[in-house]
């Protein structure tokens, strides 16, 4: 309810083009909230085969409870009350908000998988990628002190999120400019280069290529149960959260790799004022949980559970789709996947859907009672839509039933 | 270092009046940062009584490790590895990341406490009372769409974090305008009500008091431990933060009682965008903490335990300031808390100091070996300074040993 209002207020007031973005953005993220409200409350009071609205839309990462679950009480921490009271975690570090063991666990972590360089790197900690993200604009556009705000722009299908983040406040630093591929000034920009790419599941990179260029790599999806670890990347900041790893979107817990000191000291700056840093709790849980699925024990390893179920889930929905044209999902060819050591089919965490041009596909699959994000709050047509697949399992089954029925409705 | 340099940036890259408030607020955060690395490095090297620097800067709530550390695991929790991995945590509640167990503690605390009227009213809760203050000045000024930023003011000596708080990204919805004194325009701006005002620990009402005025009052400090609390106060934004109430300011949790839904709403909106909420991690050992305090059994219970140390303190420090009038501190008439049913002194967090006009103090106790924060960054001439009493008792005991030296080289 809130989210809707407050998008509708943005919509109203602030006629220019970004703002329109920027309500577009806000409307998804209401319709986020708002959906999940739906599905929740009427699950607590009806029969699953008989709830009305099924939500696809959220990129919730609740498919991870079956695993946790499982591993029972061993992973629990325990905290006492008078454990870490200070805003302080550790004095002696540029970025003093962080416990010690978290960066080390998080650099085990990257030197497990291989998917992320990180000797002779910064990590800073932050509530989730979302504020790193701002701390990362913050931190490149501060210093050249703009005249005017610096462009942002992402190559669409954009992540349906970043033009709020860059617009919300109205910054004077950075300004939301949309599409990547229409930027031709030669004034300073940054680029948001997602990869793998949220919708669409693209191992992506940077578009504009100019001079003037700062990059920013949203690496939130660069695990090995979504795609194939190609290479440790290497870029000047990039970004990961818990929530897409482990499935801990409720830690608020994100950091970042950056290469140069001065911006990570930026970035720091940044949590400073924005928050004082980041809930100590959250960082115990999450010193927990990755220190646990970095000990690779299989058959019933995290990563390769986190796999199982993607793959598990791709191959029903292609299944669902086969012969017929009306609904389709991008291929991936596979790829050699360094951490598995084998070639790997890739499976995004959302399945970027295209339906016949002139449809609107987020308006088709809501006649049938399931939510999606439309193609247009990615910066792209309507016939588009997301699919979140990260959901629970149960949900899964509801949607592969419904799926014939949503086909036929498209078929007319 | 790495906030001294981030400051050191700010003030030689933005040339106006605004940024050098931005760069002197930011010098304090730096400055409180290298004084809490200095102090803690020292401390693990050498001989407390041997340490050169003392930090009373801050203000790091770390007198209250002793009473925590007393309680022993009673009120430990425990956060099994399953718990709590989605966004949500109350999908049916337009704060729908904030635990319902934590509203319902807050609400309780408050009644038992007396300080507030949360009757009617709507809870918020966010990352520390910092992002609550942008989540406030955001959802005033926002639906106004203003032309031009809305100033945001605060009577000095005001909070030295409020104006790179209001400045940092250069928002163009609002923007640190000074001094709520010298306010004199007719249009909109927010003014920011710090009561029991941090640094000089006054009780404080609004200023300007002209018909466009939206207020936000900061009660961090509208405890028992602090002050008298005469009234549960009633209006339109109030924050509260744990840090300061129960000394967990490591947890980042802090929250808002809001009486006109729509601002309530439009809070949220911030921290969805600002954060996606707050930590479920840092919210569980909110409630279990708030709930022990609000188990008031005598007589070992924490708001009397904070109380007395608080007393304890200020008589301390009073006495070694007697007989002298080279540095003053304020003086509270004793006034009748509702809460301790009797008439209490005011014990402040921070005891805000005043030396000879024309000197600098922060300069002469640094000569001390004694880190305060200097009158400068609150708006006041730098003959005052601020003072913590919320560190730990060994830190006060040898502050209160060095005072008479202090007080003979002030006195030259």
């Amino acid at each position: 309810m809130v989210s809707t209002e407050a998008a509708v207020v943005i919509e109203s007031s602030v006629p220019s083009p970004v703002a329109a973005s920027v309500a577009a953005a806000a409307v998804a993220v209401a319709v986020e909230v708002e959906a999940i409200k739906t599905t929740e409350s009427m699950l607590t009071n009806l029969d699953l085969e008989t709830v009305s609205v099924l939500d696809f839309d959220k990129g919730d990462p609740t498919m991870y409870e079956a695993y946790w679950k499982s591993i029972g009480e061993d992973f629990e921490i325990t905290i006492s009350a008078s454990q870490a009271l200070s805003y302080f975690a550790n004095p002696k570090s540029f970025c003093w908000f962080m416990l010690p063991k978290l960066e080390q666990k998080i650099r085990n972590l990257h030197n497990l998988v291989g998917n992320a360089v990180v000797e002779g790197r910064h990590i800073v900690v932050g509530n989730g990628s979302s504020q790193l993200i701002q701390a990362a604009l913050y931190a490149l556009a501060e210093p050249l002190d703009p005249p005017s705000p610096i462009s942002v722009v992402s190559a669409t299908p954009f992540y349906s999120c970043y033009p709020q983040i860059a617009d919300y406040v109205r910054s004077g630093l950075f300004k939301w400019a949309g599409d990547a591929h229409a930027y031709v000034k030669d004034a300073p920009y940054i680029e948001m280069v997602t990869s793998p790419n949220n919708p669409d599941g693209e191992l992506r990179g940077p578009v504009v290529n100019k001079a003037n260029g700062m990059l920013v790599h949203d690496l939130a999806y660069y695990w090995p149960q979504y795609t194939a670890i190609t290479e440790p990347v290497d870029h000047d900041i990039m970004l990961f959260t818990v929530s897409k790893c482990t499935g801990h979107a409720g830690s608020r817990i994100g950091w970042a790799i950056v290469k140069d000191p001065d911006v990570a000291k930026r970035m720091v700056k940044f949590m400073e004022i924005s928050t004082i840093g980041v809930s100590k709790e959250a960082q115990l849980r999450a010193i927990s949980i990755l220190e646990m699925i970095s000990t690779n024990s299989c058959p019933s390893n995290f990563l390769g559970f986190g796999q199982s179920v993607m793959a598990e889930r791709w191959k029903k929905l292609r299944e669902a789709l086969k012969g017929t044209d009306v609904l389709q999902v991008p291929d991936f060819p596979p790829q050699h996947c360094n951490f598995k050591r084998d070639y790997n089919e890739c499976h995004p965490a959302y399945a970027w859907m295209k339906a016949q041009e002139g449809l609107n596909l987020e308006e088709v699959m809501k006649e049938e009672s399931i939510r999606v994000r439309g193609g247009g709050t990615f910066g792209c047509p309507s016939n588009y839509a997301r699919l979140s697949m990260l959901g629970r399992d149960k949900d899964v089954d509801l949607l592969l039933k419904r799926l014939p029925s949503i086909l036929k409705r498209l078929a007319h």
